[in-house]
């Protein structure tokens, strides 16, 4: 099987979200997130860490003004996990860094979430919002195009020497999707540039000719930046550099030993960690191991995937594969989290789940979603886009709570607030949602996803339009001779009632290629009467039901049954033995003390149980809440902590689940998925 | 009820183990510990951290004889986790200080087991080297008693400046508590007198008079240390000091805060593990739950008990009770194990007891044995020796391999090899016993703990002997006209069969009072006919069978049935809802993978079962295991992570358990002490 790309993205200029669910979402990303974001960027939200994100940028600008450094400048120092600090007290005002090294990402995520908006609801005063940002970022480039406020405003000489840890080339990736977004919502080319310079400036300093440093980013997300600049741009230059990233990481002797040259005899459970962390063990065609920080792991499988399509490799399809199917098949939490570790961020060995330490990063999710995407641009196979929806109906928008101002940076499956608070081991773990990180990079990068779902819902080829997620949506494509009008209506994630209507100027033979998700057994198709008309075939492959006819003015009916299921986990993951999960559509499932009581662990589903569903509201949310008899063991409490066992009691119990996005939102209580049967 | 004391401790001087299964350990501990020991002790281990301990000392000793330090004297600088390293690679044999800054307490707690041994096995040679030893040690100490080696190499100018963290105090502890011992054996009393000097200088520096530092140790021990040292001098200078620390302790403004000034305006997250850590949040009289170090807990607690009763402190004693309760009821893994998280070696909250990820240190549990001491010397209730009982058959045993030269520091209650491998959040866990440590606290506290255990098995009073534990032992009484020799043989801990036997030189009443286990429901006790004998009076009362007559020569035989018990914790421990263990009397049993194979998960007990014991041998050990038909979960494994829940189907399986002190001498495998069931 090739590497090529089968096919292509439906991006925000011919895909309309008009689903009620999820115009909510865009709406509260809108309304309240990004105006909120812009605050944190500015540092004016109340008992929020300060992000100094803009500052840094301003700071970069005035001393580029000058055009030169303080005297008797001091070195900066840094807390133990990065965050670079004063050694007195100064005034945000000055001229110095503050904040992650990565800081200016927030700024580049911010306006790739402002960029989808403005594609799909135009305004006027917040693009002028925008317009004053983006003057302020890049009154901080350098001539040569350098724009990194870490290095412009502390020392820029020694800018690239610290490719592992200190983003330079992250902050390249954001700065390049946040431009390309706000470029095709606007047509503006200010931000589109700057990103083009300091590309342009990398690959002046980093490539395979000599004299030229033979690096690649500590932290992923440049490579498949730059597949979409030269999308963009057609400029080959930029394929050629995401490339090099891609073929540099792994070699050996490895870049970072001699970046750090003083790690670089250590032993190897270190190295383990050092390469495994980064994904730069292996050349990346040679992986075969999710591994290390989750994040960075599945930005860089992205990246690859976007150059298995560009370049046509089969090598790194294959991988990008094997990488894929090793995540879900091994290392993937009914919710779609993945990095079960919060050491390093990072996935755990397989089937090493655990549900109460679980790290499960938002942005790991996210991540997971890009990779899905690109993944089925090479190969349209159900499979991708199942998890896509896993991801999206269920961290993603967990990961926000319902007034879009908190934020869960880590996705637990199973919380006793107690343990939060007194376990250190757990500390990672909150029981609500924040309202802000200092390092934010949760809460924007859920504002880009949301904002642009719309681009996530079709691929397209000359003749296929590939629906792989059910949301209500008008699309227009391009046919032969006219258009082609799909309007989708979907009751996702409430119900599996797809209407999908279909209105063509012209009549052309085309191919609709429907999701059939997972989680449906039997589906009921209306509408089309492939009988009568000899000229319709209809055929499953790959999970998707193609449809193909002359379309004129059509409208499908598509059932998907959203059955209450009793899930369980494959027999290796330890910490669910003797435990299933409740899913009702794309939705997983999670009992909550304010519906269940205390101590959740004493509840036990009755296998033989009828599970019925109805309306419940969580703060601005209807949801369809799940309930079931089932058993509550009878506390046993001798006055002592061990004594001679009996057989457990039971009483009978209602057992109420709510979607696990909508967690969190009642106050602080107990929570779990997976619950004893 | 008065802090007084009710009973006092038998001595080695007047018990002699003579039971077949406690020779057997303590020969493990002279024949192979303590030389063991030795080599470690002067960096002769092949394959083993070195410990610098006996280095460290003669490089004090050379720096005396010169008395002045070395020209361009350069700082040493510490790993995170405190051990001391030079900035470039040295020889040993320089006059520099390396190790932790408590490496001293190597030989302290060294020459305590070898003063235990040579209490009960005369040896010339081992006391030749063991005076050696003291010799290089004494020569280390200053003019002014001072005797801690990390600032006489160092800098003796800065000595008692950082008593949190610098551990002088708590190497002065186990200095009296090894030249006690030593002193007891031998009768030789140069170590005793550098110790007390010592202890004067501590005394000359640390105490409630102007210009006095009011400080107390950061690790406890020198409050029982110096409770001995008064109960062996008769010093009240040594009993008023130890007493110090303790009415100090938790004083607010804090000690450590004038130490450490730029902690203390630290927020109150960090001042809470700061003085929780260390138990000096609140005076000691006011505190009500264990928290922080769990070995520093029971230290002081012992220390805390002793005083209660050397002083008749009522409410010092009510709070040793109050902790005992909090940590016993609370706080306790099923075989004895305290401190449930590695995060500060410290206790977790409540019913916070995870098996896979336990700490339970070796020395914690060895500390509780010496509370539980000191508890029943104050109050005769059996709930103190059944825990003493409980930490000796289980924690203490098996931090030991059957070889003699291997040790647990951590002792978990689940073990999955490739989790202790690959999942950084269990590296404390070790699959397989280690050689020695770095910190190598836990062997040589091992090692004074069994070459003492004589010590443990009674107290007394006037009139009364108390049987805590069932050894085989002979020990002798003076009576107010004659001695009463008592017998003891025992089939503990593989059966319940107990026989004493008194011989009375002369016809004397008083009372033989004889724990009657938790664990046994029905004792049968026969040779006293009480019937027969209106003067022998039996009664039971705080778990103890109070036995009163005239004795001569008489021959006891009391039977405590050693029944399989499946046992069950409080349902609030969440780990092991759903799950039972097996004990048989004192013995804790687990499942092992070399008996049962892998995935013990897997595993299910039938209630119904008949449980049925066996022997067999381990390494060099026979041992009773247990064994019933239970069963095992089929695999559930469908090419994917989840799918649609079946009802589980099990096929019978022969599960096998032993006693979980002789886990893991059979290489690496699973083990876990929690079955479902």
């Amino acid at each position: 099987m090739e590497g090529k790309v089968i096919s292509t993205t439906v991006g925000l200029d011919r895909v309309q979200v008009t689903d009620g669910f999820w115009k909510k979402e865009i709406a509260l990303v809108r309304d309240t997130v990004i105006p909120y974001q812009w605050e944190a960027l500015n540092d004016r939200v109340a008992d929020a860490q300060p992000s100094y994100c803009m500052h840094n940028f301003k700071a970069a600008g005035s001393i580029n003004q000058r055009l030169e450094h303080e005297e008797g400048y001091v070195q900066p120092v840094f807390t133990t996990n990065g965050f670079c600090v004063w050694p007195e007290q100064q005034k945000v005002q000055d001229e110095k860094f503050y904040g992650f090294v990565f800081q200016d990402s927030d700024f580049a995520k911010w306006i790739e979430a402002v960029g989808y908006i403005l594609q799909q609801y135009p305004d006027a005063a917040l693009e002028a919002v925008a317009d004053g940002a983006i003057d302020i970022v890049c009154s901080a480039q350098q001539p040569d195009g350098y724009l990194d406020t870490f290095y412009i405003i502390n020392d820029i000489s020694r800018r690239f020497t610290n490719l592992r840890d200190h983003h330079e080339l992250y902050c390249l990736g954001h700065l390049i999707e946040g431009a390309v977004a706000y470029y095709r919502a606007t047509g503006k080319k200010k931000l589109l540039n700057a990103a083009c310079r300091y590309a342009d400036c990398v690959a002046a300093h980093i490539g395979p000719e000599e004299g030229k440093l033979h690096g690649y980013p500590g932290h992923e997300i440049a490579e498949m930046a730059l597949a979409k600049l030269y999308e963009v741009t057609g400029e080959e230059k930029y394929r050629d550099l995401g490339l090099y990233f891609i073929n540099e990481r792994g070699k050996k002797p490895y870049y970072f030993d001699s970046e750090h040259p003083e790690n670089a005899d250590k032993e190897e459970d270190g190295q383990k960690l050092r390469y495994h962390y980064h994904q730069a063990h292996l050349p990346v065609r040679e992986q075969t191991e999710a591994v290390g920080h989750a994040v960075r792991a599945v930005y860089l499988y992205s990246g690859m995937a976007d150059f298995a399509g560009l370049i046509a490799d089969e090598a790194l399809k294959d991988t990008c594969g094997r990488l894929w199917d090793d995540i879900v098949q091994r290392k993937l939490y009914i919710t779609g989290g993945i990095g079960a570790t919060h050491l390093g961020e990072a996935f755990s060995f397989a089937y090493d789940l655990p549900n109460d330490t679980a790290y499960a990063e938002t942005c790991a999710s996210i991540g997971m979603i890009f990779f899905a995407q690109r993944m089925l641009k090479l190969c349209p196979d159900s499979k991708y886009a199942d998890i896509m929806e896993r991801e999206l109906y269920n961290i993603v928008l967990g990961g926000m709570g319902l007034d879009g101002t908190s934020f869960f940076y880590v996705n637990p499956l199973e919380v006793v607030p107690e343990a939060c608070h007194n376990d250190s081991r757990k500390e990672h773990v909150k029981p609500v949602r924040q309202k802000w990180f200092g390092c934010a990079c949760c809460p924007p990068n859920l504002a880009r996803l949301i904002s642009s779902i719309g681009s996530y819902v079709f691929t397209e080829t000359d003749d296929t339009i590939f629906v792989h997620l059910y949301m209500g949506t008008h699309m227009e494509k391009q046919l032969k001779s006219g258009t082609a009008r799909i309007d989708i209506q979907s009751g996702f994630p409430w119900n599996g009632n797809v209407t999908i209507q279909v209105a063509c100027d012209v009549q052309e033979t085309f191919t609709l290629a429907l999701r059939i998700p997972d989680w449906c057994r039997q589906y009921q198709l209306t509408g089309i009467d492939s009988a009568a008309s000899s000229s319709c075939q209809q055929e499953e492959k790959g999970g998707y039901l193609y449809i193909t006819k002359v379309w004129h003015s059509d409208t499908l009916q598509i059932e998907f049954p959203m059955d209450i299921q009793v899930i369980e986990a494959d027999s290796r993951v330890r910490e669910t033995i003797g435990k299933v999960a409740v899913q009702r559509g794309p939705l997983v499932y999670c009992l909550e003390e304010a519906d269940n009581g205390k101590d959740l662990h004493l509840l036990k589903i009755d296998e033989d149980a009828v599970f019925e569903t109805h309306r419940m509201q969580i703060a601005t949310e209807s949801v369809v809440a799940v309930k079931a008899q089932g058993w509550r063991q009878q506390a046993a409490s001798k006055n002592q902590l061990y004594f001679a066992h009996e057989r457990a009691r039971y009483e009978r119990a209602t057992l109420t689940w709510i979607p696990y996005y909508a967690w969190a939102n009642r106050g602080e209580g107990e929570m779990q998925v997976w619950t004893r049967c």
